[in-house]
């Protein structure tokens, strides 16, 4: 009889209990109730799940787990099975921090799972924290939208479930702002603030001095009024290796089952505890903290709740160390209990670089049109809900909370920062399209209401059929176009969403030079006329029917320009009708072509001159004929080769990272072509750059600034480089390495080349390493003068050199940088089914502004809330006579008064209940400004003229729980600041005469009822 | 002010209700409760998880999902999750197949998740189908194995939910074996089969024809009696393209949530709708049915029932098709309510082919040391557990249930097949090895009570120190390989399983010849010495090394050899000890070697004789001079070099698929080196065919066959080319194409080559696609003659040419066949840590037998009976004088009876409660023997001798019913065969007397109690 040769194997001997029917099972009911012991080092189990709100995939398709063959993510799978395992286990614990997210899934649950949620959020088995409606970003976001997503998020919260966030939860943005630490986080009530990502170098340090967690004090102005406990993860928002447990990756399980082969729980704890050590060794405290998730896991969250059962079960019975399911909140309480002093941090975590050629620089500009786009309808925003206020949310029909969502959305980490892939932005992008067209209905309905004679402000929504113009930038505008009737005007009302009185400049596209321009009262104003540039038509045509699918019949000959004065949170009405008489149209001016007859040529027809080289083209000085402020300026276009690697270090520039390829940009032209327009309103310096940058100048007769018209594209690739665009004004200025750039357009912070504050630097990229975010302004100054140039969108800034400023507009980049999205940033505009596809052309504006030394902060005060929220525009052709039946101008306010200019109004909403939510902003920080960083007044009963006040009720920053509730948690730091002076902040307000003080960066936030 | 240039997107303007506060959410309650509704065509949606018992994980790394980067699977998920999801909702269903892994899941659970789970098994959420321990090959395995495998599954089911599966679940089996069809269903109780792999040309031609779904008949005893309802999927047990809704996986969620993008649900009702007709097109009556799953799927089972749920709730609600959840035999219910006629099937579903160059004939062969070990194993589980009942099963140490275990494991269809990967294969050795140790212990046990003379069958476990030897076969056996003391004896207890008398002849190495053999009553019988040839020698250098890690001090010298007889159920024993005087060692005989004087060599010293050519070394003819047949037969060993894929279809050969590179082998050598030994029990021929292919043929005194023993490796694969060895035997007969061979060891099959019974076949692989599995053996006969091959293990086998036979032995192969399994059939055995390794060697035997036409039979199964059930050797030691104390002879059955010829025991086994399962078999077919092919009588009194009987219940074939309350469904085919003979079977067993009668084929299951 044959018998075998088998192959190798070990034969062991397992005394196995092999019965089916006899011996009982191997049940193991595990011990999961471990609290925080005294003595043990502490693992605090922090359950999670990070869920980009769109990022591979849009936020819908994460939501649903559509689109799988792209990432294998489905929120509402991580909902519906964390209800599940949380609802088996009492001791089990979960955090969710994307409101959007949990919005879409609530709607969607019967009764009876709603009330298993408030059940396990009542135990404080789910605890909401962050709460936004997504994470936001924190480099390429304006304060105000963070405030919005905020409170949209903590509204649902406090609405569902009567809950209050305590935790900032901002684990994934890649670096860290001091509006995020002091603004988003203390101000809204976070005893705390966790995230993963800092710099390299810094965390190494921060390891070694046991220094990840801080108490940060993020604002100059409030000190420790406004501090935060700040935890900085020692390797990233994922467990430690070998613990993630979800069910598609490849771990390795406690096996305690002796039927089975690979039995480890010995194997396993130890593991656990060693892991636990490495932790413990870089941390003050018994106390770490496990991120037990990572994106999107949790989709069966049973696989890691199974898993973490055993760990917490078999490691407390080990009895080394101490594991527990925890919270952010549970462990801040463990490690305040301590009562122990934290290393101070002051300013902010910016930039952050993964290694040494890997600077997340790149971000601060990717998407430039995107990051305008949100930027415009953040303004926009803030408009048409004061406009729905002022008339009255209606109960059906168009609201502004399509476009709250939106933004909401769009603030997301890798949403406005340009990191999404391009369908997700697409996504993004159409989300706030259609938010926009609603607010727009909204807008154009209220302006119809309020401009009304109609008595008692009752008005028909119907009346009139205002429109908008969107598309203005590249002179669209179908009702400016049309043709006007004679003896009928162009009615263009102009709304100014400012507290102050305002004056600007309006510019529309015409067809004619033949129209005359009225104001309010009637009388012809001056009007200028200017050709309309050859690049912009071109733009135009192409975009317009990228947008609309149509190209527009007719092209428009000239932009008609005239200047408005609005009072505020106010109308004015201005009327275009073709000039009846030859003497009536001699108000308008058709501009001049100037000829340069020397070598330079003086521009401006204001105080604020520029001087132009008429030989090269080029910006030759900046010069106040006022204040006296002359600076020579030189100013061109340049661009970083993208770096693809090198064989040292294979990191390519992307959408995350600035990596420019050798140090030195290489200048656009050297020489360039000028055209000077002259005109009494404005004169204009039109300069081709090269036939992919071409800039206007704009010298306004009332403005000291000079406003700088860019569109920049698209970027030519052809030589098969990637290039990232720079405007580089080089003052002859004195500046010692030191620059100021905003966080999130409210504090500046000082910047200093090649330095950080922390640590010592090693610099291994001179320029990447030097970026930081803009979204207010940057500027520089010496003992003379102060050089500041303001952004109307998100940007990289830098000062490389010494009286040198860079913004990086545009980039375009034709390699990944592997940090998941997994495209080039290479955008793309296409018409015809896609057919004829360009790179991406983008235009905007960055505004420079030159004053004497300590006096700039004023104009970028000012002109910074000028350039957020613009005047909106709605146009109407006259049907019968206009003034008859409508107010042609008007404030909102008392007449008489206006917001002081030291503050503004950055919130004004009526809310479901009826009551209004109020946000007052002081502009100004201490120390700023001699005139204005003081104390400001703000009298509620002017403000809402015609309005009874009934109740006047301070709410955190997020109006999720009344100020007076609000607790600080006690934090001592190792070395206190001396003598750090009591920040100036504004009283309780007086029921009587109902005036909101605000003290320097103040911002207050009320819930009013009528 | 400066706008943006977006990029494209295309504005929609949705009516949507954005609200948290306000308005009411979309929860939707699905209507799930769909029946079958009269009229409409039936979807019926059939929620599985086909879950592989190993393949590219082992078990239990498939059950508690470890190993995740090989392949994310874990079954735990699927069962935990899928209690779950069956909880919420009382309408879905889910149907479980693979016991051993439920049985890991079950003992785990706490006792109210095991009542959870007994609720939904009994309100009928959950089915067992199929319920075996794994869902077993049906190409490589023998039918007791089968049974076994199947009786203890469902003996869990029944003995945890007292439930009785009704649906054979083969979906994934490459292949369907007529012993499947008619034993393992119908006989089993199964109402139903369903399985997904039939033949490529076979489907298209069920498709076109709507014969997918036949009423088959396996078996040709049994006809219509046996008959069960089959239904072959249209395409693959997978659901249809675009409704696999495993979370992990790219699929269109169903989106009914207006308030969300990508709204859908018409669309997706449309893709159900188009998907259901396009079935129906192929599909008899109103009734399809959707496979819902696919392998380790529903590991988060919400994910799947998510979305039925709404495909259920909006496809009803559409109303052109009713979806219902269902199970197969809900399905097949409404196939028999609606009382039509039906396809007839017979014979089976072998080859497999999934395309032209893809027949999945390989696997009959690959691994062909696995395979052996599963048989022999199997045999040894049977004589186990027959010594267990015999003395008594214990409640603790030892038993036969981790063997058995083991082997059930070892029958699933990407086990014994030979498919899994290496790491997988090295698992079932190590589970079957840990198995045997612990049987082995049982079967040493178990004969030192039998044996022992202690009144009353009382013995103590340690009485004896037996040894047993399952290295046998490469010469390795410590307790032979001893020194045996003067006038001390090596004492060998054979004992023998079968039910009948048995003459064998034993082999055992020893390390000197100055031996003599004593019987049980202390006679000298006759012994004969061979010297171990070389060979076998290096075999047993390394692969004892290989196994135990440590080379043997010292090698025996000779096999010793004798003949021993056994009477049944019973043993005997027999002694070695040194030859004391020179006469008494006469009986021991040394080998001769006989040199050639003619042109041919005549060898064998009983009737069968075979001549060789002493030129060639060829054999010549083999010829019985008893029964006077004489056939002239060539062998040789060739090799199919594995096609690699070619320009045309770039499939390889592999672990599955056999495809030559061209049809023709090529032979290893014409001449042969020949050596041979001669003495009085047997005559061996040694032909080295080559350096890698050895080959002894062994004349037994008084066996009328050839026993053929090879041992072929390492294939030499240096010339990049892999290598599939065959073993052919070309003997002068006209075959007609036709040959026959074993359904899973127990019916043998008409084969044609080139030709299907059931189509009309395309011949695309000549080779490939006319080999068949061998269990059994194979045989050719022509109208003189029957020339048959009998295996030791599973075998691919094949006639390609008239007269010809040829078996597949050995392949080793250097690419993979792209089935899933990514590794190249490349088996090596390594030693010292891995630092030697070599290509598996595999020795077996086969066995030759000639007959007069008619007569074959009788040889076959008798012969059969035997290599399945090699007699059971214990060695030990005598220490004192060991006939005192010990009987040396016996029978456990009334001494003076033994079981018909025609009659097998296939199982005796104590079950837990003390009760005995006992299963006979009939060897034969109707009509096989004029003599045998009878009803034959077992009579339990004398068959359990010493015993009472108290209570015979006959059983269903697993066991878990009785026979009495097995219910057939009535099915009509198309084409009634006319006047089907009624087949034989026993009837009812007579309490008095206690007869079993046994109809030819019949097998009959009864749990006795005594």
């Amino acid at each position: 009889m044959g018998t075998l040769v088998a192959s190798c194997f070990v034969v062991v001997i397992l005394e196995t209990v092999w019965l089916y029917g006899g011996v009982a099972g191997a049940y193991v009911k595990y011990n999961t109730s471990a609290a925080v012991v005294e003595g043990k080092l502490n693992v605090h189990l922090v359950p999670h799940s990070h869920d980009d709100v769109g990022w591979l995939k849009t936020i819908d398709q994460y939501y649903v787990g559509s689109n799988n063959s792209i990432q294998g993510a489905c929120v509402e799978n991580v909902l519906d099975s964390v209800v599940e395992a949380l609802s088996r286990d009492p001791n089990r614990k979960f955090i969710f921090a994307e409101m959007a997210f949990f919005q879409r899934w609530w709607l969607e649950q019967s009764p009876e799972t709603k009330e298993q949620m408030r059940k396990l959020v009542n135990a404080g088995q789910l605890e909401f924290i962050n709460g936004g409606w997504c994470m936001h970003d924190e480099a390429t976001t304006h304060y105000i939208d963070m405030i919005d997503q905020t409170t949209l998020g903590h509204g649902l919260i406090k609405s569902q479930f009567n809950k209050v966030p305590r935790v900032g939860w901002q684990i994934d943005p890649f670096g860290h702002s001091a509006v995020q630490a002091y603004l988003l986080g203390a101000e809204v009530g976070f005893d705390s603030l966790h995230f993963a990502r800092i710099d390299y170098q810094d965390r190494a340090n921060r390891k070694n001095d046991k220094s990840l967690e801080v108490i940060w004090r993020g604002s100059k102005t409030f000190g420790s009024s406004s501090q935060i406990f700040t935890n900085a993860f020692p390797v990233h928002y994922s467990p430690p290796d070998g613990f993630d447990f979800e069910m598609s990756n490849d771990f390795e399980p406690v096996q305690d089952n002796i039927l089975l082969y690979d039995y480890n729980v010995e194997k396993r704890v130890n593991d656990f505890i060693s892991a636990a050590m490495t932790q413990a060794n870089v941390t003050r405290t018994n106390h770490i903290m496990w991120t037990m998730g990572d994106d999107f896991q949790y989709q069966y969250a049973e696989s890691w709740f199974k898993e973490m059962d055993k760990f917490v079960h078999y490691v407390n019975k080990d009895g080394r160390v101490n594991a527990l399911y925890s919270t952010p909140s549970i462990y801040v309480d463990a490690k305040n209990a301590e009562n122990g002093s934290w290393p101070l941090k002051t300013d902010d975590y910016f930039p952050y670089a993964d290694s040494k050629d890997a600077y997340w620089t790149g971000y601060f500009t990717s998407r430039p049109a995107l990051k305008r786009y949100v930027r415009m309808l953040s303004g926009y925003y803030l408009a048409a809900r004061q406009l729905e206020f002022l008339v009255g949310r209606r109960s059906s029909g168009p609201s502004t909370y399509g476009l709250g969502d939106a933004l909401g959305i769009a603030q997301h980490h890798d949403a406005v920062s340009g990191t999404a892939k391009q369908h997700t932005t697409n996504d993004y992008e159409k989300r706030l399209a259609v938010g926009a067209s609603e607010a727009e209905a909204v807008v154009n309905n209220a302006l119809s209401c309020l401009v009304s004679k109609k008595p008692g402000g009752q008005c028909s929504s119907s009346a009139l059929n205002f429109s908008q113009c969107q598309l203005l930038n590249i002179s669209f505008c179908p009702a400016t176009e049309e043709d006007i009737p004679d003896g009928k005007s162009l009615v263009v009302v102009a709304y100014n969403s400012l507290g102050w009185n305002r004056t600007d400049v309006i510019r529309i596209p015409v067809t004619d030079s033949n129209f005359v321009v009225r104001d309010s009262s009637g009388n012809t104003i001056e009007a200028q006329f200017i050709d309309l540039d050859s690049v912009t038509i071109n733009l135009r045509n192409f975009y317009v029917k990228a947008h609309l699918g149509l190209l527009p019949q007719q092209v428009p000959k000239y932009w008609l320009i005239f200047q408005v004065s609005i009072p505020p949170l106010g109308w004015s009405t201005y009327f275009i009708s073709k000039a009846a008489t030859e003497g009536e149209s001699k108000s308008t001016v058709l501009s001049t072509l100037s000829n340069p007859q020397n070598d330079t040529i003086e521009v401006g027809p204001g105080d604020l001159k520029m001087l132009f080289s008429s030989t090269s083209g080029q910006l030759v000085r900046i010069l106040n004929s006022k204040t006296g402020v002359d600076v020579p300026v030189q100013q061109s276009y340049l661009y970083y080769a993208s770096s693809i690697g090198d064989p040292v270090d294979s990191q390519a520039s992307g959408a995350y990272i600035f990596r420019p390829d050798g140090a030195r940009p290489t200048i656009v032209s050297r020489e360039v072509p000028l055209k000077v327009v002259r005109g009494p309103l404005v004169d204009e310096v039109h300069q081709q750059f090269s036939s992919w940058i071409y800039q206007v100048t704009r010298l306004y007769k009332d403005k000291e600034q000079a406003d700088v018209e860019f569109t920049i594209g698209p970027i030519p690739t052809d030589d098969g480089v990637g290039k990232e665009v720079i405007t580089q004004m080089t003052a002859n200025m004195a500046t010692e390495k030191t620059f100021y750039t905003d966080s999130n357009g409210r504090d500046f912070i000082k910047r200093v080349r090649d330095y950080r504050s922390d640590w010592s630097l090693t610099v291994t990229q001179p320029v990447a390493g030097n970026y930081y975010p803009i979204n207010l302004g940057i500027f520089t100054k010496d003992n003379k003068t102060e050089f500041s140039v303001l952004v109307d969108r998100a940007v990289g800034g830098a000062s490389i050199k010494d009286g040198q400023i860079e913004l990086m507009l545009h980039r375009r980049i034709l390699k990944d940088d592997r940090r998941g999205v997994g495209e080039a940033l290479d955008e793309m505009v296409c018409i015809a089914n896609n057919r004829t596809c360009k790179g991406l052309t983008v235009r905007g504006h960055y505004h420079i502004g030159i004053s004497k030394a300590g006096e700039g902060a004023r104009w970028r005060r000012t002109t910074g809330q000028e350039v957020y929220s613009p005047l909106v525009l709605a146009f109407a052709h006259e049907m019968e006579d206009w003034t008859a039946s409508h107010v042609t101008i008007a404030t909102t306010m008392d007449s008489s008064y206006s917001l002081p200019q030291n503050v503004a109004l950055i919130t004004l909403q009526e809310l479901d209940d009826g009551s209004a939510l109020l946000r007052l902003a002081h502009l100004y920080e201490s120390g700023e400004d001699a005139e204005y960083s003081t104390l400001a007044k703000v009298e509620l009963k002017k403000m809402f003229a015609g309005r009874m006040i009934k109740e006047v009720k301070e709410m955190s920053l997020s109006a999720n729980q009344e100020k007076s509730e609000m607790k600080q948690m006690t934090w001592k730091v190792e070395v206190e600041v001396v003598a750090e002076p009591m920040p100036l902040r504004g009283g309780p307000v007086n029921v009587s005469d109902l005036v909101v003080e605000l003290g320097p960066m103040e911002i207050r936030t009320f819930l009013l009822k009528f």
